[in-house]
């Protein structure tokens, strides 16, 4: 009856991508065990020590206490921790804060091919739900790189069209992977998970034009909110089109722009989506990360010597200038500013938190540095490159290419330094949380019993 | 900075649309009063009162009850009744069963321009919340209609593009209708006001496909909840981008083919769009009214004698077809159906609650008679209106044509028939509720100093 059931249908689509999105991605999800995704169990512990480690440093950032402050009245038993802090909420109000916290500074892990931010929407309701529930580590794991693999899969179908249309991929994504791995994790059967991912379909929200606001925050939230409702209303019999995704009147027709729906199915159950996952250095917007490099290796070579700079050049591809070339007011527009990057990296040599915060925003010398950056198209550099040029007083040009950034897949954080990440996370947050503890007990994630114990033990003693 | 703020904005826009959405819409709800709406205190009176019918109906539902075990363990504090039950939630939960009941068998009321339906998500959580804080009903009435105001008009500016790309329109701009009715019923300043629309931008979701399923019921609360939910935000310092609306990656971009955003502001002020709301005396989508009420005529004219039928073709509007061409499987799709609309019209001269359920669907004379019925493209008809011919065994042909339904603006249902649906709609659903209780206060409701005894009163004393 419908029409791509029909013999007919739209020859747009491969053979392979005739059936029901839902129904593929659902088969996979429902027989894939902890044996099928163990390769890949070291690189979900990255990804959630870095959901960790960002989560913290934002635990008690006003954005966060408002929050809590908003949900609080109505939420239910509290059997979710926040993280970093000592409030509790049911599972699915802690899965809206925690999946804030985790991406309010820009900061956490990405999937380049996307820019997708995987984990705050998946690790949020999967741990808080595994809190709830006393699920193990392998569970949690199971669910979370099987859940990345649906949110990403989806957002290479859709992608880049989506984006430029206006949606924020995390979010709309991110209730997608929130779903299935909550619906994974409650041990759904694959109907109820094909209707999870379909309820997740009508809960798909977020728009780009209110990224450099706390409305942000509200979108990925709900993903990470929504998607586990999606799985508890599966799980009470609730159901969703079997074409919910993919139909004339679904999800990838009204927000994509020339979907390719073949794409979600590239060697599904071969190769995993969490494995092209990288974390950033620097909490600023993945795309301004090679501007900060080349600023590094300008600054190395006039030995810190600002003053002698007349002018400063970036260059990058139409992405890098569609978010980067704005004016800089707040924290929020400095996490997105090729200028103030380019000026924190050149002037002070750093890029960290500190670099981002309203004090350094504020600097008349970094302000008066902003000043003189000027932004080019280079269309020949990809997403995810920059090219910087230094023109000096004394008439002198240097310039520095960087390809692929740090932190990037060529040139990746090593476990080391996401557990230095996570340590200055748990300081700048002011957090009391026991950071070997979360670092311990994530690298063991794989023999924990019941993932509960990492959430509630990490407290130091005079925690609570 | 940005692009309609600059000189050279697009020349699609009229000069008083360059002005924020947000803002034009803000300044009109914070500056309004119940002196300013009062002239529609009927007319909201009456969507009210639909809205209690119609929810009551759907009380006992299953769709409800599974509603009611998913959210209840993650439920505060109990300030909000379920319409028709006696179990109480939350404010933001009762927001979302509330709007499910009150949408749940396509019978609430109807924005005839753009096909909302306005009152299951804005009177949904403007009665949780008044109940639970204790608001006025002139406090209610006021909010109600402006919540329906922006609601409405934010839908008008992306018609009919907007539906057509997919959009359950009802859910997605109800979000902002909310948004807006919570943000005045909680007395915020105009710019939290603001927030809280820019806000419901980024929560705005829920997708044609979906209809047929509970996915579809899960948009429609939502709606409701996160209209709330941004105004609680809003309250609490959550920030949207003023352009969250209008603005080059904002919502309007994103979700409409080709918004015409000055008709946000049509007459803003002077007319309001409640003044347009019809209520349907048949639980079917809005389209299919007119062909009932052709076969109704047609009936008559062959004095019931369906056997001497032949054949049946139906002819109306693209959207007509477009809806309701569709094989009837089960109580979603007969509420849909070309089919089983004519159909019932004309073999049970009625075409009521009883008529859309499980056992009339399974009749094997209603499935007989769905496949004499042919449906056909008239596209010289309006929306709204049918052409509906009989072919008889005698070769004689009778046709009936129908513009204007009964429930339309121009054939309005009046306060009785309103009355008679809730407690037609009490009955069907089950509920203890005392009917005379809930009309006689929602005729009152501009005299209430606080309407929680509209919500807690109209048991009967058996009911608790």
């Amino acid at each position: 009856m419908r029409q791509n059931e029909a013999p007919g249908a739209s020859a747009k689509l491969s053979a392979s991508a005739r059936l029901s999105a839902s129904t593929r991605l659902t088969s996979f999800v429902a027989a894939a065990s902890w044996d099928d995704i163990a390769a890949h169990g070291r690189e979900a512990k990255r990804s959630i020590l870095n959901f960790f480690a960002t989560a913290l440093g934002s635990s008690y950032d006003p954005v966060v206490t408002s929050a809590l402050r908003a949900l609080s009245p109505f939420a239910g038993t509290a059997t979710s921790a926040i993280i970093g802090r000592m409030e509790r909420l049911d599972a699915l109000s802690a899965s809206f804060v925690n999946a804030i916290s985790a991406n309010l500074l820009d900061f956490d892990d990405t999937h380049l091919d996307t820019i997708i931010h995987p984990a705050a929407p998946v690790a949020a309701p999967v741990l808080a739900l595994a809190e709830a529930r006393g699920f193990s580590g392998r569970d949690v794991i199971t669910a979370f790189v099987l859940g990345v693999d649906v949110e990403c899969r989806i957002g290479n179908a859709v992608s880049p069209g989506h984006y430029k249309r206006g949606w924020h991929i995390t979010s709309t994504c991110g209730v997608f992977g929130a779903a299935a791995a909550c619906a994974k994790l409650l041990g759904l059967p694959a109907d109820q998970i094909a209707h999870a991912i379909g309820i997740a379909a009508s809960q798909s929200a977020g728009i780009v034009e209110n990224l450099p606001s706390a409305a942000k925050n509200v979108s990925v939230g709900n993903a990470a909110r929504n998607g586990l409702f999606a799985a508890l209303l599966a799980e009470q019999g609730y159901t969703a089109s079997p074409l919910a995704i993919e139909g004339p009147l679904g999800w990838a027709q009204a927000m994509g722009d020339e979907p390719n729906l073949a794409r979600m199915f590239d060697g599904l159950g071969q190769s995993f989506e969490i494995a092209k996952n990288t974390y950033k250095p620097y909490p600023a917007g993945i795309v301004f990360h090679a501007v900060i490099d080349a600023c590094f290796k300008l600054r190395a070579r006039i030995d810190g010597d600002i003053d002698s700079i007349a002018a400063v050049t970036v260059r990058g591809s139409a992405l890098l200038l569609a978010r980067g070339d704005r004016a800089v007011r707040n924290e929020r527009d400095a996490r997105v500013s090729i200028h103030h990057c380019a000026a924190c990296a050149l002037l002070l040599g750093a890029a960290g938190v500190v670099e981002f915060s309203e004090i350094t925003v504020a600097r008349p010398d970094i302000a008066a540095l902003r000043e003189r950056v000027r932004a080019e198209l280079d269309a020949s550099l990809p997403d995810g490159a920059a090219r910087v040029e230094l023109e000096l007083r004394s008439g002198e040009r240097l310039e520095e290419i960087v390809m692929n950034a740090r932190g990037s897949l060529a040139d990746p954080l090593s476990d080391a330094d996401i557990e230095s990440k996570l340590r200055a996370g748990l300081v700048l947050g002011g957090s009391d949380w026991d950071a070997d503890g979360i670092i311990d007990a994530v690298w063991r994630l794989d023999t924990l019993k019941d993932v509960s114990s990492l959430i509630s033990a990490p407290r130091r003693p005079s925690g609570r």
